[in-house]
């Protein structure tokens, strides 16, 4: 996660194949690196993100643009926005405020269904 | 990401709605917390990841299970997995041997697109 992108924002956008179009997003603490949930993005949420500095994204269950936070105050900030090799999936690097997960657990990732032992 | 689960593997499974199902699995390393990839699981990507410790995918562009590192040599020991508090996605924690992505680099999410400056 060091080099620059030659690709520009414009571009990036693109990547979105329509308005309609959902590609994931992996939120992490830029301090910790902890994970902190996975989220989805449209070309419109992304914008908005880079526009406002606060993490922005598209709810597949309420079926509209999701400000992070915007009514339980646990407000992510964005840091940096990073895509993978094949521009498909993103991460951000956020400074989250309070904790991630409505359930209240700082990460949505707290089950762990799986550890070590069995192999 | 402290917390057990109290489902079964069986009923984790069973988040896969059919057996064509793709679900999103975030990969990072163990001990950095770098997220290293995004991936897509089915079941069968899944249940093999837990019985054999390597972390398995599914290939959209290839249409087949993935081993990773089969080929590369770049395989990942699983050393956690833990699941999102919707059910529907999930997080590797693994030990990457050499790199994850294709492109030679570590991560695949090496490209910065915004960082910090503009807010």
């Amino acid at each position: 996660m060091s080099s620059s992108s030659e690709k520009t924002l414009a571009e990036i956008f693109n990547s979105f194949d329509s308005e309609e179009a959902l590609l994931p997003v992996i939120v992490q603490d830029h301090l910790s690196n902890e994970v902190l949930m996975l989220a989805y993005l449209n070309r419109r949420a992304l914008e908005m993100s880079v526009a406002t500095g606060r993490a922005t994204y598209w709810s597949r269950s309420r079926n509209e643009i999701w400000v992070k936070g915007e009514s339980s105050g646990n407000i992510q900030r964005v840091v940096e926005i990073a895509y993978d090799c094949d521009g498909d999936s993103f991460l951000y690097r956020v400074e989250q405020t309070g904790v991630a997960c409505h359930t209240g657990e700082r990460s949505c990732f707290f089950r762990i269904i799986h550890s070590g032992g069995l192999h």
